[in-house]
């Protein structure tokens, strides 16, 4: 089975600590990494995880708080560095163009390849980047800004030979990529044989959402149901509840709350507020909500 | 004594590795920290070196290359998060107020404080700063962009009161801050005593010059004669000179050329490029000419 990974670039918030850095993770599927958010020093993250740059083939943003975008300029400086040729697509909500377009402006000489920017609504679901194998959606957060969470949907994978079933009704080698596809097959004295009888289901699509920054927002639950994990910010522990409605945050009690009413397989937290310098009682307050919870932390991969 | 010291926050070139951070310096004197150059991740370096953001005076830049400058939008987020009220005067060449303005007009509603963009002359060295204490004048460099080093240099320190004297002639207590700064005393049968009967000769000032980026580039030579340290970028051995040459850039033995010819008190070397893991052969390359020489690291304080 190919990997689907997310990876713990940062999970710190507005103000970085000596030991958090500010948000970024990295999605890895079939060979393919995306990019969410991109706090500063997500470049040095990105290396000291041993990522492949080459292998960077579109970036998502949440929205424009420096804490989720300031390592832009460098990873896309370093990126052109590294030889990039290819474009690269940057998906983010309003003001994006505004945070990009005077660092495009400034530093074009140095980039070797086009940056294509892509705003995208805040206020519905939308399908904002599709390939052969993943879709991304947005979902729309509650954050007094402009501001997209992001769900990430396997595509279905193909049908799986069943080689003994095919032996017996002597389906040539050949047509396996056909079967594989859903077609039926025929046998050389006419006969039907239908696909399922030939191969078996592969295995379900699996999905990973991204909600951060976010008030808690009840909307979400139908929009993240069943995913198989969920990254939820938590900020602030449940004593600082008013805090975390006044700054539109949530507390980790929160992110539970919709972990468990979306029944989700597992849920992460992260962006925790400078203030903790140990995540422990976040996990605590998420777990005696929502046991199948993990804590966020630099250099964590979490295989879906 | 008073401190005079400067912290190396990073002293990596434009490719980032998991070695070295970006170029940023900060330097401290008498209780005053001034930060030259502000690549990606200097924040945390200031963190982690334990320096306090309130003493924060004034930022130099040496030209707007990212990994001299890309840490700036994080570094004032983070100052304003932290409450500073006072105004930040930013120092550098043209296109300082280019890369500044879209971040001011974009954050101005979390800032809290003011940002002072102060352009300078690239051309001819010219008095950036001064205050009681300490006084900045630029450097012309040879990078292909506009680029200024930095000679910072405490002011001549007031004499010291020779105690013994000054009870022989007896001097009111009250007389010393004007003995301090080289008034003479009469006694009160008219005798004129001359000050430096009265007191001795303070310490002579301490001085520091900042040359990165630059290509090897003689007329420095006068400008940073007999400093007692000279910060010299060094970013390739001499076996590539010629790429050196080529990208504005110097090799460890040309940054030992200008110390020696200087005669300066010491050279500390950095802006390593990235294809070098190890700092000691260039190290080394420099030493062979001027003995004097530290190879700079993160975390690294030379005491002045």
């Amino acid at each position: 089975m190919s990997d689907f990974q997310v990876h713990i670039l940062g999970c710190g918030s507005a103000l970085p600590t000596a030991v958090h850095y500010p948000t970024s993770q990295v999605v890895e599927l079939r060979d393919k990494l995306f990019m969410i958010d991109c706090g500063e020093g997500a470049q040095r993250q990105f290396r000291l995880q041993h990522l492949d740059f080459g292998r960077l083939v579109a970036i998502f943003i949440s929205h424009l708080h420096g804490d989720h975008c300031f390592g832009l300029p460098g990873l896309l400086s370093s990126l052109g560095l590294l030889g990039r040729r290819r474009a690269m697509p940057i998906y983010g909500p309003r003001g994006l163009d505004t945070f990009l377009l005077p660092f495009i402006e400034q530093n074009r000489q140095y980039l070797g390849y086009e940056i294509e920017i892509h705003i995208l609504d805040d206020s519905i679901p939308q399908l904002a980047y599709e390939d052969r194998s993943v879709s991304v959606t947005t979902l729309p957060l509650k954050h007094g800004v402009p501001c997209v969470g992001y769900l990430i949907r396997e595509k279905v994978t193909e049908r799986h030979i069943d080689r003994a079933s095919c032996d017996f009704y002597e389906v040539p080698r050949t047509f396996y990529p056909f079967l594989r596809e859903g077609r039926d097959f025929v046998t050389s004295e006419g006969e039907v044989i239908p696909n399922d009888r030939l191969t078996r289901l592969g295995r379900s699509a699996r999905s990973y959402a991204y909600c951060s920054d976010t008030a808690y927002a009840p909307h979400l639950i139908p929009l993240v149901q069943s995913v198989d994990l969920l990254y939820h910010e938590a900020t602030f522990l449940n004593t600082l509840r008013a805090r975390a409605k006044e700054t539109n945050h949530s507390t980790a009690e929160e992110a539970a709350l919709i972990a468990c009413k979306a029944n989700v397989g597992q849920l992460l937290i992260g962006h925790y507020s400078a203030r903790y310098n140990d995540s422990r009682p976040l996990l605590r307050e998420a777990q005696a909500i929502f046991p199948k919870t993990l804590a966020a932390d630099e250099g964590m991969v979490v295989t879906l």
